[in-house]
């Protein structure tokens, strides 16, 4: 049974919960101290909407780490084994995060606003603490702090349709994972082509909270003959698309080679992250175990609420940390971290849910 | 209304989790990335009973950060303005956390094991990274963790009564904020007088997952005629008492002085300290805004799931971060931090809730 959440301060309202409410929200789910519609109409009615037409997606959550000053690039270049030096202002990257042992601390979308001037749009972890206490401790001559920042993701396959009327033609020229600044109500605002899904899209940093219901209202009333209805990332469309959860599939315990993450990973000349000893002397021998796309076969499988653990006969061989069942594939689809010994393509596991056993399969590919 | 709360293994069970269910949970809060039960009956019934006899609380989410090694005391003043010199072995200290600003990052009780082991036992930020990051950057001689430790509360009247029958009549000895180390099925766990509540009890530091339901089914067969019930931190009794909330009525805006928390600081001996120069300055000329009981008059406020703002006229003046409808004062009790031209007990001033405004009225004490 689904239980209740109880509400308070702590749980953060973002500049467009207005909108999230009125548009009949079901549910939600903390992510950095803040409010995340996790439901509107069901996670299917939801996820078939998505496919086909154009969602607007309240991920305030997705809180932005500013880093402002002379050191920021050098403090961007200590938290992540990402080589920056290439990165370009207008460029957004995927940077895993790790402490000094290479564990995973955030998986966040990084924008480089100027050579100076850095977001870190985060995952589910105060990783402001992380970055403030390194700065501080090395006498980095950098701010950092959480700045009125809330991304609205617009996702779905009539997302150009919809941005082109609201931010114009230049808004959808827009490479992947580049961004640009775009006029709203005589403010410029930092549009993306990116987005937690793979229905593509954008996500728009709204920058100021008083402009979080004008955007709303603007969108909606802009795509109304296009269906546009509010949305939130999908369970069953992420887990399909093989998109990590931070905190789900992967933890602190994890090394982002475990975590399939080796091509943001450059060991080599990543020269200032802190983890990189650590990830130095992983990316020679390998992990020994790694996410993988795993089927589970029968009927729909219950709430992934926690780890499932797989199972070779008695062998204890991984686990599940994300699953639901897919309409258009027939199946459940899963996603896993397994042991070198049993990650290949078609290995026949068992995965155990709070509702018994079930016979699970490891996927060469997600549902792609 | 209120919303539902989606399920995730993001949002980590806990050991005690099977018997919160089985004990009939109605709702959650997250609390450091972790489950927190709020309702079991409802919040007024279970205030009633917490009041009139005993409950068991899964506050699991009181995670542990663990210092230990030779750097592990110095480690701890880093973090703190409270002067940590006279603590004991066997002392639990309430110590407000500070940046290098003197903004809060969290309000933990520390526990000090060892001349070089400490445990503490957070509130709702991931303290973690702030204490790994600068035990790292300073290169102190520590290794910083989180346990598997997870707090199980005894709260209420009847405490001492059940906590005698497990643990033994050394046990209900321990003066307040004390904690020994006492044997359940062989295990030496740490019992602390503590909790988060006004009704007196025990927190038992429950070292290994195993540990926990053995222990939740002994509490409650032990106490079956004290008719001990599951619980959890009550809105209305820790309102009333004025307990603060972290995220609630304090963030990393506000300074311990702003919380009236300046007895936890000792800004002219807690050398070592982050952020004592910061709070130097605001010790000398005193927060001009700070904590204050609240009550606000009329009919069962609202759920104060957001800052109400508090206006005198047209002036801001300051805002209410927690409130709630209290049976035994018959009025509803709130905690505000008010401006300080208005901070004085009985000044009315007038509070804006989602639902409209309310007369309301600066309290001299809390409702204890």
């Amino acid at each position: 049974m689904t239980p209740l959440l109880s509400l308070a301060r702590r749980l953060r309202r973002t500049p467009f919960s207005e909108g999230v409410e009125a548009a009949g929200v079901r549910a939600y789910t903390v992510y950095n101290h803040m409010l995340l519609p996790t439901v509107f109409e069901s996670v299917e009615e939801d996820y078939h909407h998505l496919k086909q037409k154009v969602q607007v997606w309240d991920v305030s959550c997705e809180r932005q780490v500013e880093l402002r000053g002379p050191d920021a690039g050098k403090l961007m270049q200590l938290l992540t084994p990402r080589d920056l030096r290439g990165m370009l202002p207008g460029q957004c990257l995927y940077v895993p995060m790790v402490d000094e042992t290479g564990g995973m601390l955030n998986d966040p979308v990084a924008l480089k606003l100027s050579e100076d001037r850095f977001w870190i749009s985060i995952a589910d972890s105060d990783l402001l603490l992380w970055v403030k206490a390194l700065a501080n401790a090395r006498q980095l001559e950098v701010l950092v702090e959480e700045p009125d920042v809330s991304p609205l993701a617009v996702q779905g396959p009539l997302a150009d349709d919809l941005v082109e009327r609201v931010f114009g033609a230049d808004a959808v020229s827009l490479r992947f994972f580049r961004f640009g600044f775009f006029q709203f109500q005589g403010h410029d605002l930092v549009v993306a082509r990116s987005g937690y899904s793979r229905q593509g899209g954008f996500e728009i940093y709204v920058e100021g909270s008083d402009l979080g219901m004008p955007l709303w209202h603007a969108l909606f009333e802009a795509g109304a003959d296009l269906d546009v209805r509010a949305g939130c990332p999908n369970g069953i469309e992420r887990v399909e698309g093989g998109l990590l959860s931070y905190g789900n599939d992967m933890t602190r315990w994890n090394t982002p080679f475990e975590c399939g993450l080796e091509r943001f990973c450059n060991v080599q000349t990543a020269i200032g992250c802190l983890g990189r000893d650590a990830l130095l002397r992983v990316s020679m021998d390998g992990p020994n175990r790694q996410i993988r796309p795993i089927e589970i076969e029968g009927e729909r499988v219950p709430v992934c609420d926690r780890a499932w653990r797989l199972l070779a006969g008695d062998e204890h061989v991984g686990q599940v940390t994300s699953a639901a069942w897919s309409p258009d594939f027939d199946t459940n689809v899963a996603i896993g971290m397994v042991r070198m010994t049993h990650w290949d393509p078609d290995t026949e596991l068992m995965v155990e849910t709070q509702e018994g056993l079930r016979p699970a399969r490891v996927q060469e590919n997600f549902w792609i």
